[in-house]
């Protein structure tokens, strides 16, 4: 069994090795220009040309949750693209999360700066019943995140293309229901796949329907969010802060307004990592069981995009 | 039933007005110097000269879990004290020490740093098994915040004066397995009660104990932690950084240097705050009960000092 290793903005070296230890029968190798056919790739953010170079593969692993990056190239047509499913992240966004909407509700940050200039401050302590938090996307980190929300005790929502149950989450779904989600909704998370559905979810006409006063929350991907729009709605008082984690352009260009805005909380797409020792268990686990001919979780389907 | 509220640094009318529209039949009224004898007391930090001269009374409860300060005082010998049991402030609690553990762990201020510089920072995920989290004091509050940490997939320690069993928690208990505790904990958070047994607990001699690059939560009280012994030992390297909510003397004195120490978080005694309309609903609740002559949660033991 052949494997070519192609990611982007990654040291190859650890990964080779641990791929080689953990399939000791397998050429892993990292792709260059050239390299021979292969049936295996781990990838992130490939080049086009490896695919082109590489027509026979049969199986493509993605690094990571989104394959909104792999989906805009063109694939070998039959190949099964797999993304990585938790390995990990869950528990990371759950805690991104969990700690984004408790800074914001119990007013960390204010108490932060009054204690940056040595004041013992008191603040009224906000009902929790005033802050429902609303999460747009119920996939593995999406009803994870939603779990370990309710735990706190803060009214719950959930938003998915297609109807979920989960204990303790009011679900809504679909085209719909989204405005009856937005409008029950004051802390709003986003998870949601990028897909040309999902692109440019987070705009004025969305966000204005959120309680006022609402925090949102973006770790899926930049291209939900219109930033003008956001910026708009903080400007008029209608939403009090964000805490965003990705962005249309990565690293976040320098001149952008986001670094500097006092309301907005900036982390460099750090919300939930790739974990190399869960990745490589993952991956080959997927492997050893496509060799035997079983279903393996992850199978993206294409034409929905996720 | 005649009923005295009396509460330092805290405005009296809301409580008056909420006691008594719970209680129709009751005087509920707010203690004044030479006020007629009363049976119930609703307090916060009385004033000696209180029980001075109410000594009919029968029950006191506190308007908080820690009955240090009530404890300290004289009380009538044969009434009930009376500790407020969670009402609101478990979850409180649970999410201020994850908030606290999370910030750590995922190194959120080193990356708030990099951003108020315009940088765009990587670093290494910290794997979880290194930050295994103990908790001290496994009461209502303790166990709640146990499991809440532990859902995050923190390996989690717990102490307590006897002997408990906490799923997922190993429990560890008494003054013999104290050390073994400490050598397994690399974020210590304390929710202890304040006793002559627990005071200063958190010392030289514990806190050299913990692994080496440990993070300190004190949400209990000031008195248990021996304020120089921790600067020391940041000074030194061995604790890498703490958050504290709770002082010898509150507010926090303007020239302590926990003020400014920039591996000091300080937030004002605020982790988990007494909720008016919970705390009220509990106090009725038990008044009725032991009108009914029934067993009450909360009971303090006079001689154990919680």
């Amino acid at each position: 069994m052949r494997i070519l290793f192609c990611a982007s903005h990654t040291k190859a070296a650890p990964w080779l090795d641990a791929l080689r230890a953990a399939l000791p029968g397998a050429d892993v190798q990292e792709w260059q220009p050239g390299a021979p056919a292969a049936e295996h790739a781990v990838v992130w953010s490939p080049p086009q040309q490896f695919f082109d170079e590489q027509p026979g593969l049969k199986v493509i692993f993605n690094m990571g949750a989104g394959v909104d990056a792999l989906l805009s190239l063109e694939l070998p047509r039959d190949a099964l693209v797999v993304r990585l499913d938790d390995a990990g992240m869950s528990v990371q966004m759950a805690e991104f999360v969990c700690h984004a909407v408790i800074r914001h509700f119990r007013e960390l940050d204010q108490y932060a700066r009054d204690v940056a200039v040595g004041r013992w401050s008191y603040r009224r302590p906000r009902a929790r019943a005033d802050y429902p938090v609303g999460i747009m996307g119920l996939g593995v980190l999406g009803e994870r995140v939603a779990r370990a929300v309710a735990q706190f005790e803060f009214p719950v929502r959930g938003w998915s293309r297609s109807p979920k149950a989960i204990p303790g989450v009011q679900c809504y779904a679909g085209a719909e229901e989204l405005d009856e989600f937005l409008a029950a909704t004051r802390i709003l998370v986003c998870l949601l796949p990028l897909t040309p559905d999902t692109a440019d979810i987070l705009n004025r006409r969305t966000l204005s329907q959120l309680i006022p006063g609402a925090y949102v929350v973006n770790v899926a991907r930049g291209g939900h969010l219109v930033d003008e729009d956001l910026l708009a709605l903080l400007d008029e008082g209608h939403i009090a802060g964000a805490t965003l984690d990705v962005f249309r352009e990565e690293p976040l260009p320098r001149d952008h307004a986001f670094w500097r805005h006092e309301a907005i909380t900036v982390t460099p797409h750090t919300s939930a990592r790739t974990l190399r020792e869960e990745t490589v268990a993952q991956i080959v686990d997927k492997i050893h069981a496509l060799g035997r001919g079983e279903a393996i979780a992850g199978v993206v389907d294409r034409q929905r995009g996720y």
